[in-house]
């Protein structure tokens, strides 16, 4: 019989109102039934920070812990050490940088970290697109100056951009990178650029148009957009510093659905209020839940524009939700059945050892301290 | 020697600002000095309502009236028939539903209306792209959240849903909904759908993988979105009222950058109130500007969200403005030269009879009566 430690964001009256808010505490990925009829121990939380949260007491002697992205329970080596019966950490969602997967290899002789490999990158592709529209188009200040009853438009067209004929380029081109430039395909750019250590096939770069730059100094200074697509580990973390957002372009565009540690956010504040910068979007934040003075929740442009920032969501729409709860669920049923036939894109840590490159090359190991 | 009647949207300090801003009164398309240098003159104003209006005293010998939609002068039959030297009326941009065009048919002989056909078509098609986003991924209460210093996911993801697997459906398949149509094909939905009286090639069908819907009502019903890209004419004027709206799932979102008068604006936010429509957002009111108590500005569904509306901006880009710009110089050359060489496509009426079927039929004359 095994305990399962389930940490989640709170739903409040939200999850009550709509049940297909899975991922929320009420909702529990819908697994609670299906684990007690099978004899096991579910304790859920969004308890998570500080030596005394729930998280901390409970998962001492849990076997399985799940968590979010949304709402992650950071594993830093000091909570690994506490958690004798931990076999498995399952990300319900995609990025398990929250988990110091150096620490996990060698923990209880090496504890398997999986998640829910596809789940939500259509959905953050999709949250891209829209925020390089809503940045480009001047969408917020022109929302908010209807919503309060006036009519300007020179007001907000003095910053509206087509996004046709622009240059916008990719940090990095996995899974949700290379469906970013496929969304952005009909839309005429002038280039579709990508900077990744691999490169794509000659006939998807020929298919969707894009063509890749060798340096990311190089594709930084040709873009009007920058989206970042790449996982957080030792050699992101930090990268967008005011050094490198020195390199971009005056007056273009940074877009981070990726994860907040990947950028310096007092630089970007700074490259914003001087104009570097002409506006900044995206859903990620360190830590989260970001705290009420975090400068990227109001950093503006010159003109008072140019923020796009939302909580972390672009993973977790309903639709979303339904897939990594399924998708948790098959992993959990694959670890308690004790098949383990997880499906390998899901691994990230297996058997002490590291089962993807996604967080750097095997010789490099480039997980981040937390 | 020529006395043109310029009306266009006041610049304030944002046109000095941005020169770029030019379909503004400061900036004057940039044909102030081009004109002058011929000993033409040049009136420009933004004061349009009302019969003492700037617009009214000037239009009774202007000889050439220039106007856009985003601050349309509008050109009644009572006006018309005080502008006895009127020979051409320009629309600097794209919909000449603001002239009445029956009236321009029989005025001083029959005067020309032309408009810069292509100008702000894509920029158009951009923005409903983005504005179906930003409803479906509820962008504007979670902005608004982060914006206030709150952290709340659940509030937000539970109206949160991805494009992917829905289906949309576009009024209409000209310029416009054809380039939505294209942009929106990577986003996997699952159904693209179209209603049109005239059929797309069964090879641009293939080509964008949409379907054609006999009946607006069959369209309707099931669609989880609904873009409306038809022109304003007394056939589409208060098409989307109560009843029509009764015909949408519940639940579904409609986009309108068309024309305002094509939505009955009370029906809309009634629509909204009760959640038969999860969503309202777009760029066109009328009249515009949109008086402050105007329902579409603050109209909410019952999570108190949906609401993605903009003043009069998606075609007034400062790529758009350039191109409007130019457009309506060209056609201005055309008058002044003598040659009248226009570009068949900018005709809306000329010689007292229809040059485009895009107000309705030639037999069935559909113009609006201002």
């Amino acid at each position: 019989m095994v305990k399962v430690l389930l940490v989640l964001y709170d739903g409040g009256k939200h999850a009550e109102e709509v049940p297909a808010l899975l991922g929320t505490t009420q909702n529990e990925l819908g697994i609670r039934k299906w684990l007690e009829d099978q004899g096991h121990t579910l304790v859920t939380t969004s308890d998570k920070e500080g030596p005394n949260s729930k998280f901390d007491q409970e998962l001492v002697d849990a076997e399985v812990i799940i968590t979010t992205p949304f709402h992650p329970g950071y594993l830093t080596a000091e909570r690994l050490a506490k958690a004798k019966n931990l076999k498995i950490a399952i990300t319900a969602g995609i990025g398990s940088d929250h988990v110091d997967l150096v620490a996990a290899n060698k923990t209880n002789g090496g504890i398997t970290v999986a998640e829910v490999t596809g789940s939500n990158v259509v959905s953050v592709a999709e949250h891209v697109v829209m925020t390089i529209l809503v940045l480009l188009r001047n969408f917020v200040p022109a929302h908010e100056q209807v919503a309060r009853g006036d009519w300007d438009v020179a007001a907000v067209a003095k910053q509206e951009y087509d996004l046709e004929g622009k240059v916008v380029g990719t940090v990095a081109v996995g899974r949700i990178g290379e469906r970013v430039l496929r969304r952005l395909k009909p839309f005429g750019c002038k280039e579709l650029l990508y900077f990744d250590y691999q490169a794509l096939s000659p006939e998807k770069e020929a298919e969707i148009g894009c063509r890749r730059v060798d340096s990311l100094e190089e594709m930084l200074a040709q873009c009007d957009v920058v989206t970042i697509n790449c996982p957080l580990h030792e050699k992101t973390k930090g990268l967008f510093n005011k050094e490198l957002i020195s390199k971009m372009k005056k007056g273009s565009y940074l877009v981070n659905t990726a994860r907040g540690a990947i950028v310096v956010k007092e630089d970007v504040a700074e490259a914003l209020r001087t104009g570097h910068l002409a506006g900044y979007g995206g859903d990620v934040w360190f830590p989260q839940p970001a705290p009420r003075d975090h400068p990227l929740r109001t950093a503006v442009n010159p003109f008072g524009y140019g923020n796009a920032m939302v909580p972390h969501m672009s993973g977790t729409s309903l639709d979303a939700q339904r897939r990594y709860a399924d998708g948790t669920k098959a992993i959990l049923e694959s670890y308690l059945s004790g098949r383990h036939d997880y499906r390998p894109e899901d691994l990230i840590v297996y058997q002490g050892d590291w089962a993807t490159k996604s967080y750097g090359q095997r010789d490099k190991i480039n997980t981040v301290k937390q």
